[in-house]
């Protein structure tokens, strides 16, 4: 084996990505129903399904390594959904809670991009199957097309004024 | 005042990250001292200075808004922080102790650029001062840049093999 330290740190963060989609597969719901505006409710109905997916790719990148998921408890991600709850708690539905859920959600995206970024070049300066790469790879495009997309709903490319600008010039 | 509702989201955001910052600033040392690669010392050392002046922006912001600073727990940064202290504890200084640095690095990044473009968008969406504006770009410029050259000395664009290759190659 190559580095086992390299190794090893690949493991822990898959690991802890693995827990981390579950949390993620949990919170998702709230927002979805908290949600206001149709295209953000669509683009987060949408994630919650790639987001099942990216389970099943990790699962199979387990499997590839002969790996058991362990069920690490996942700080970070915990930390800023819980976050996320507390920001859009008490808020009645308006365009400025939809700004908040945008919001949280870009903070769970970017977290994600940041670690799966990490995970796909371990994978390839460690030399594990190509497969595990591609599976990375495939995550990392979703996390990055769903920020995007997001980013397009806060600022109104989906329709005419953008979330923001209805929350800014909504009288309360 | 405009929406109130999205002002107050905006408040709530900017406390969050001047305790963020208070955090990082408190970790940031911990990371240069465990760190092995002299251009990894010097881009967290840089990094650390410049978070010291996001404190002092925010602090501006805070006073051209007439707020004080409440000291909120940083939920979300302080999961980010204990989990990446976790993931570096009892690893030797090693090529694979710097990407794990780097890569615990770069999620707090990402977590502040998804936070700091919120923070940007709302403010001018809020019209708030241009100078408000102005101080969240140059934050949010600050750590993309850091980000990017994070990640160059992962991948290897300041020396030969970057940390990753080395890591990887490394017996162990």
């Amino acid at each position: 084996m190559k580095n086992p330290n390299l190794r090893q740190l690949f493991e822990e963060l898959l690991q802890n990505m693995y827990s981390s989609e579950g949390q993620i597969i949990e919170t998702l719901p709230i927002l979805i129903k908290l949600a206001s505006l149709p295209e953000l409710k669509e683009a987060l109905s949408h994630h919650l399904k790639e987001t099942e997916d990216q389970v099943i790719r990790v699962e199979r990148i387990f499997s590839l390594l002969s790996l058991e998921p362990t069920k690490t408890p996942p700080k970070a991600i915990e930390g800023i959904l819980n976050e996320a709850k507390e920001l859009i708690a008490d808020k009645p539905k308006s365009p400025a809670l939809d700004a908040a859920i945008i919001s949280a959600a870009q903070r769970v995206e970017h977290y994600e991009i940041a670690a799966y970024g990490s995970l796909k070049n371990w994978a390839n300066d460690l030399g594990l199957h190509s497969e595990i790469v591609e599976l990375l790879q495939k995550t990392l495009g979703e996390e990055n097309g769903a920020d995007k997309k997001l980013t397009k709903i806060a600022e109104g490319t989906f329709f005419s004024s953008g979330v923001n600008q209805e929350a800014a010039a909504a009288t309360g």
